[in-house]
Parts: C-alpha cells; structure tokens; sequence
C-alpha cells in the first residue's frame, strides 16, 4: 500500500488556515468560514499572515501567524485555493511534513480534493480521525556554478529546465548516477515526481505515475531527436544536467521558483529525505480523481 | 543501486547452452564453439536437448538435457541467439532463476549483450567472477472464467491483451487493487515489466522504465478516447482486466504463449516473487546499452 | 472554399431511407417516422429492402428498393444509423454520388449530424434548399497478387494494413509514386481519407486532416522504429504497399470488408475520382462538430 | 506532380552567392570556390555584401552586392550553409521568387542538398539546364494590435506563438475564416508550411506534410488539454490566434525575427502568394532525403 492510514493517525490542536495568494476574493468567504467552524469546535485557530491581510476586516477576529511559525507549531495546515496554492505550502512546510488539507475553490483538483460546498463536513471528519494519509515525496534541487551552489530548493511537483530569455534551443548532458546517458538540444527536460506527473508533464506527452511509483520521469520539451522519449529512473537516482553552450536556460521548480543557468552549470537533483503528507476524506481514490479530471468517462463515440 | 554484484557472487559447475529455437544454423557455430570453450575450462557441459537435435552431427559430443532438468540443477545458462531466445530460456527458468547469460548472433540485443565475437573472452570473465548481476522481475498471470483459473503463466517483457481473430475492436474494464479504473474501448492493452518497455511498449508510444523502477506499465492500443494515456503502477499492484462483449481478445504473453479470451474472462496480473537473474560483463551499462539500441546519438540536424 | 453551397442545390423527387443494419430496434422508428414525413409532403419514398425486412410490419406501407436500385435513381438518401452504416451506403452509393443525409441515433456522430429529435425540421429545411453541401473524396483500393487484381474496393475513412490471423508483428515495403519509400516492421498502417483521419487514425497518433485538405495521411501502428511518424501525402498520390515475408497481413476498408494478404502481395490505393457528396443543415459547422466530438471544452484545469 | 521541371527550365546570367551569416569560416571557402568556378563558365557573380565582409580579403576579387540588389536582378541564388541560412535568404527573397540552391557545409539540409564536396559538379549541371525546380509556399503573417498592423514578415517554415519572457503559460483563441474554433491553455502553437512540418513542428510532434499537400498545420505546444491534438488546415484559410490575458506572447516566424505579443493582438496567417523557388539536383527525392534525415533505415532490432 502507499498509505496506511492507522500508523497515522493524530490528534490535532492547532490548525492553521493558508488561502490563495493575491486573488483571495474567493477564498475569503471560505477561510473565514472554516476558521470559525474550527474555533467553534475548540481548535487553536491561525490565518496565515499575507492571507489575512488580502482578506482585511474579518479575518482580524483570528489569530494570524507567518509561514515559519506555521511551518514549526501547527498540527494541520488548510489550504484554499487551487493545486498551486497547496503546491506552494507544501514546499514551504517541507521540513516539518506538517500535514495538509486542500479545499478547492470550484474545480477538483489534483492534490486539493476538498469541495468548498462540503467543506465544513469533510474537515469534519478528518479531524475525527477518518481520513487517508499519503505520503509524497519531493526533490532536491541545486544548481553548481564554478564549483559552487548558487540556488538550492524543493520542489513536489516538477524541475524544468527550459529556453532561457532569448528564446533559443538548448543543448545539454544529461548523467544519471555519474553515468553519461546522452546529450539533447530541444527546448528542455522536465524532471517530476509522480505527483508532478499529473501536471506539466502530462501536457508534454509524459507518463502518468501512481503516486505509489518510487520513480522520477524524465520528459524532453520538444526534442531534435525523435527518439528521445520519456525515461522513468528509480528515486534513488542522482540526476545531473549539464547545460552547454551557445545558449542559457531557465530552470523553474514548481511552477515558482526560477533560477538562470549558463554554460557549465550543473542541475542537480535527487529524491529529498523530505515527504509531504496529504489528509484525504476517507472516500478518497486516486484513481477516482483522476477519472474525473482527465474526463476519462468521456470516451470518443463508437466509428 | 538495482543489483548488487559482490552479494551475487557465486560458483558455477554445471553450465547449459540453449540456442535459437528453430533456425540454429547461425547458433549452431557459436553453441558448440562455446560448449568446447567450457569443456577445456573444466566445467560440466550440458546443450539443451532440442537445441542438440537442431545441431546435429557434432553436438553429439555433450552431454544433453531436458529444460526440465537444467532448469533444476544447472549452475548458469548460457543462451545463444536474441531476444526472444532469452525471453522464452528466462520463463522457463523461471521457477529457479538460474543465472542466464545471453549471446546475441549479430546486432546488440536489450538482454542478449555478450557479441558472438567476444563471447569467449567476455564468457571467461564471468566465470572468474567478473560480471554485474541484475535481477529483473516477472509478470505472474492469470486468465479466470466462470471462477476457474483456464491459463497461468509467468511474462518477463509483457502482457497483452489485443483484438481477436474477428479483427475488431475490444472493450474491457481495468480494475486495480479492486478498484474500477475505467472502461475502454481499444485494440487493446499492454501491461509492461521495467524490461518490457524497451519492447512492444516502446512502439505503442509507452514510458521507458528503467530496470530498476518498482512499476509496471499500462499501455493503450489505438484507444478511442484521447485522454487514455500510459500509466505506471507500483509493482504491489493487483490488476485486472475484464473483457467485455462483444468481441473477443487474444492474450499473449512474451510474444510466445497466447490465449483466447471471452466475455466476462477475467486477466489477472500481479508481480511474481520469481525473477529473472541476469549476469553482464563488468563493463556492462544499461544507458549505453539504451544509446546504441536507441539511437540516442542520432540526433536531428538543427534547423 | 470547400464545399459550394450554391453550385448544389438541386431538387429532390425520389428520397429513400437506409437503417442501421442489424439492431435496427432504435433505427425503426425513426425510419418509419421520417417515411411518414416525407410521404406527406409528397415526395416518392423508398425504404432500402434489407432495412424494410428487418423493421418488418409497418414498413410494408412503404415501396421497398435494393441498394442497386437506390443507387441509381435515387435523389437522395436518408441514412438513420450510426458513421458506419452511413460509410456503408456511402460506399455503396459511390458510383452514383447520391447525396446523403445522416440522421444520429443518440451521439452526433462525425458523418451523421442531424438528431433525432430534431431529424424532422432538419430534414425539412434540407429539402427546402436549405443546407450545406460537402463533397469527400475517397480512395480507390486493389490488392495485385502474382499481377492479378484480387481485390478491389472503395474506402471513404481507411485502408488498414494488420496483422493476420497469426497475430504476428508484419513487414512491408512503402512505395510512393513508383519510388521506394521505406521498409517497415510494425503492426501495420492506416492510409487514411481527411474524413477518416478522425476515425481509427486518431487513435492511431494521427494528423487530423480538415476535410478541405486533399491530402492522404499514413499513420503506422505500433512501428519497431521510433523515427516512423505519419506523413501527409498528396491526394495525387499512387501508394504502394508491398507485403513481405515472413507474416501474412489483413487488410481492412473502412471497417467492414476485408482481405488476407500474402507475402508479395501489392496493395495499390489512389484517390478515387468518385465522391461522397454530404448534406447537412445550414447551420452546420466541421470545427463545431470536431469541438463537440473531441471535447475541445474539456481543458485540463490549470495547476 | 508538384513540380514541373520542363515549365521552369531558364537561362541565368548573373548568380548571387550568400553565405552564413556570423560564422562564414566554414562558409569562406566554399562559397570563394564557387565564385571562381562561376566566373570561369562566364557568369556575373556577386557576393552578397556581409557575406563578402565576414570573408574579407579575397572576396575583394568579386562583385559585392546587397540584398535588396540581389533580390532584384540576379537570376539564381546560391546559398552557402545550414537549413538557417537558406530560410533566412528565402525570406527575403520572397518577393521577386528568384531561384535557390543550397549547398549545405557538412550533414545533408533538409533545403540545403547540394554537398560542399560535389558542390562544382552538382552546380554546374543545375546550370546546364538538368536540375528539379520546387515551388514551397510561405506563410504571410500579421499582427494587429487596436486596429494597426504592428508587424508584418513572411515565413517560408512556421509561424511559432510561444510564452513570452515571463515564462508562464499562455491562452489564446483559435478562429478559421472567422470562425471560432477554441481557446487554448499551453505554451504555445506552431502554424507550419510542409516545408516547416519537418522543423520545429516535428519536434512537438506534428505531422509530416508532403511539400505537394496545400495544407498548413497547427501544432499545440504542452497543451493543457490532452484532446488537442495537432490539425491540418487547407492552405485556403484565414487563421487568427488572439492572445488572452493575463500572460503576454512571443511570435517567432522561421526562428529568425519575433514579435512580443499582447493581450488581445490579433495574430493572422494566410498563404502568402509568393514562393520560393528551389532548385535541386536531377537525382533529387523528397523521400530519400526524409529517409536520410529521419534515419528511416534505423529500424529497432526486433524482439
């Protein structure tokens, strides 16, 4: 199994509310009203700091805290908003796996599984105890420049090393364990865990891996060889991507996060010790998820 | 690390040659070459029965042996011919995973990598202890109808489920773990071990997955819905697939071994605790192997 | 443009009606509804012998015709079924270019776009002069063994080169214009019409082809070469393939005929000078069927 | 036939050469070899005038000439170099069609067929009158931004809407001859000529088009929508890409000269009625070259 919900179950005693970021329009009506059904049942109440500054008046009533207090002294972390949101809490939860709870705000999402409709119930329940608990993994990225680290973070999601600002193909070595595998000009390679498999990855004709796959894919952006197809390595693989000349690239994790690269840099990354912990309404079925959001029900009609 | 050479080390005594099934001419050479080879070197020699009677004439010189009896008592066998030569030695090895060697008899095969050129020298190394070990897992399946179990048999590439002779197209419900995926409607399905997807799964546009992955693929066949893409299950995985009317499937396994499917026939996949041991020459890599099978060096000219 | 509204409209006299072969339960009302119709507003109707047969009863109020008889004297034709029984009578009606009309049983199909509930109106407007004319080419096909033709037919979606009874992988020689193209290993190939190229060919990883383009796609079937994409050839085109040894081939046109190929066998395939001439409602659209067909609404939600 | 050798037999006097821009070393040589051996059979030879800078010395024996000159009076153009550099010289060739020849300074172009090593002999028989004139069509590309045309260019390969400098994804709308046929979450799209279906197109996995089909594809890039699958259009159509908020767009056409796109700028490509005219060695195929390119003769070992 790649859960067991009985070795993980919890009591709860503060719970801290994170709501979308710059557009919580929506998701203040739904952050100030889980945050009043959790102070009515006697839990230990935070609004995140820059949420409860985008809500303004009402979310004064609660006690607000920063991310790092979050990080290190909440049992349970509601997020609001959309994949994105949640994806940005978890790496910022990295170090304290605190676990995480994502109410959507209208579509299902692939990690925010919660319906704002239902959301009072759902929580409900989890807090009683009846959810499943899931672990997913992330990486560990840096980037070496000359000999030395200039950019290091996680990422749950993906890695992509992509066209710098002029817009240019890039070249690049791709070594797995210390091993040469080969060298690529294309517009890129996403490197991404299975739960990142689901989202840019899948666009660029990637695998889709159960969450429960301890690998990592590997996805050339538009290749200048047409047998470069994807490539899915054990997590314990050390992946180092070299890029060459004549052109930069732009490396992004998670969608958030950028960092420059130059001729010589090296990408590296590995599976990170790190987990982050997903709670899930008991009914909860990956693949029930994901029926819904690839419209797999929506099968072309009969010729 | 996905093998563990000094943990597999091992004496051999008793080695058995198995040759390509059918057009032994090109083997024939390279088998009894190899037979006296070892035979000079000290050990038992035994040449597969029917590989002896496609040899004729000199082959009568060693000792011969049923599958059966190799299968029970040789130390390492030595396959000389391709893939599909190795495939077949492999499952019917399967029960005791004696370590197999293979020769291909021209270009490099994904399994056969000794040259017929080489083959004395890199032979020799082997059996002095200079080789890497790699386990590969197996598919273990099952075909049920009506409750009874009609087939059994083991897969070390794949199985696949594909149109029957009628020639139509097939619809069949996919189950996991007893969970209900979804239902479609196709030329069928593949469903790939690590060593597989470099084979029939590659051309039906599926992930590679690298030896070392815990995963088995599931791969589409032409299916009438544009979001049925590839996915990878961890190798825990309980899969099952449901043919549905009206048209019925032919199930074939490795390629060699088929059966005919009906409605309501239930294929039942699982990994087998049995695995295929595999033994390389020291300087053996999986990504060069890759580049050269591959083409990964043939690169587009840029534009 | 492609397709003249004006250069089209004609008058109507003899209209005859053609049933979904063999389930015709959901096709019989609606044949015999669209009979009663046509008959009130004075025009000759004819219901298609083997349709009347299997509606039985009531549909002796209506004078029977064979196909033959149809096909050459018909007005038009009014096919109440799915895309393939229209395929059907579009292949049949072929030398003829009896305009068609296609009445969907449930889902709007890709050829068939008026509904049932409305079939009526539509219909109605259609014999008014109201409507949007639409002409498809489709391909003339021969199968040459040892110099004779032993084999020749008409397809408006596809040719499908495939495996034969044996269920083995088959190889075979592309020829184009006389000139050597390539030699494959594969499943086989679909050389599809722009109409088939929404059919089995998009399951297949192939070009959708607007019907205005005259072009002809060739989209392999799982090829044992990772650089065989589908090409686009113009509808000029003399395509040629050639079957090779080892495994016979089955060759499938439009999903209903078929034919077993030897090794040697050609298959010569051009575009027929004859045309399917399609009817549809004035407010028909090729991009809003593909939108509807294809679920083009149905984004992935953003990450 | 898409090419009528007979109707564009012609007489040349005055031939131009170009050479690769920026890093003409390689170029020099070639392209001073050429110009003697023109001048010896008594042609007018010009040097393009920053192909006759970038050479230097010796180019001083020759007549310099601009672009615009050469545009305007020579009667045939050789190019000296990659694929580029030929895309390059088309385009601005574009107006007055004056013939090209390509020769290309190490792998065989997919424009550029002429090899450095029989450059002399080749050339001189295309002189002769023996030689295969193509016509390929460009793309006539606008971009209109409240009303103005802010852009205008041709381009003879593809037409690319990509993610502008932010990095983030785009969305756009999708009209045909004004009608709407749907909006897009992605990375991007190409807009490809035949000539362009081998380029960058190929890379993101679009179809090959025979330079005989008067079609244009469009290729999604990474698009969020796993139905979006790549379409051919006629080449007859009016095609409209208009760039919705938030995320601002780069055009690129033929990868040489962009534009930085808006929200609501309209971007309109239709097939320009200029063309480029190539000539190609007697010997020449369409298909040996793709074969040579797209290694076609690399087939995977069978299993």
């Amino acid at each position: 199994m790649w859960f067991n919900p009985s070795a993980m179950a919890r009591k709860f005693n503060t719970i801290s509310l994170i709501g979308k970021f710059q557009s919580t329009d929506g998701a203040a009506v739904t952050v100030l009203d889980l945050a009043g059904y959790l102070r009515e049942r006697g839990f230990d109440v935070w609004v995140e700091q820059d949420t409860a500054t985008a809500i303004g008046g009402a979310a004064g009533d609660f006690t607000t805290a920063a991310y790092e207090k979050i990080a290190a002294e909440a049992d349970l972390v509601v997020v609001v908003g959309g994949d994105g949101t949640l994806l940005n809490a978890a790496r910022r939860m990295g170090e304290r796996a605190v676990p995480l709870v994502g109410v959507n705000l209208g579509r299902l999402g692939f990690l925010t599984d919660l319906s704002r409709a239902d959301a009072r119930r759902q929580l409900g329940e989890i807090l009683d105890g009846r959810y499943r608990a899931e672990s997913r993994f992330m990486l560990d990225a840096e980037v070496i420049r000359a000999g030395e680290r200039i950019f290091h973070t996680l990422a749950l999601n993906d890695v992509v090393v992509n066209r710098g600002n002029l817009g240019r193909m890039i070249e690049f070595e791709l070594r797995v364990d210390g091993e040469f595998v080969y060298t690529l000009l294309s517009d890129g390679m996403i490197i991404a865990t299975p739960t990142g498999s689901t989202a840019y990855a899948l666009a660029a004709n990637g695998p889709i891996l159960h969450p429960g796959v301890p690998g990592i894919a590997l996805v050339p952006l538009c290749p200048q060889a047409l047998s470069a197809r994807p490539v899915t390595l054990p997590d314990t693989s050390r992946i180092e991507i070299v890029l060459m000349p004549p052109h930069d690239a732009r490396i992004h994790f998670d969608g958030a996060a950028y960092c420059d690269g130059r001729a010589g840099d090296r990408l590296r990354i590995v599976r990170s010790p790190l987990a982050v912990r997903l709670l899930h309404p008991e009914g909860y079925s990956y693949f029930s998820m994901l029926r819904e959001k690839l419209h797999w029900s929506a099968a072309m009609p009969r010729p």
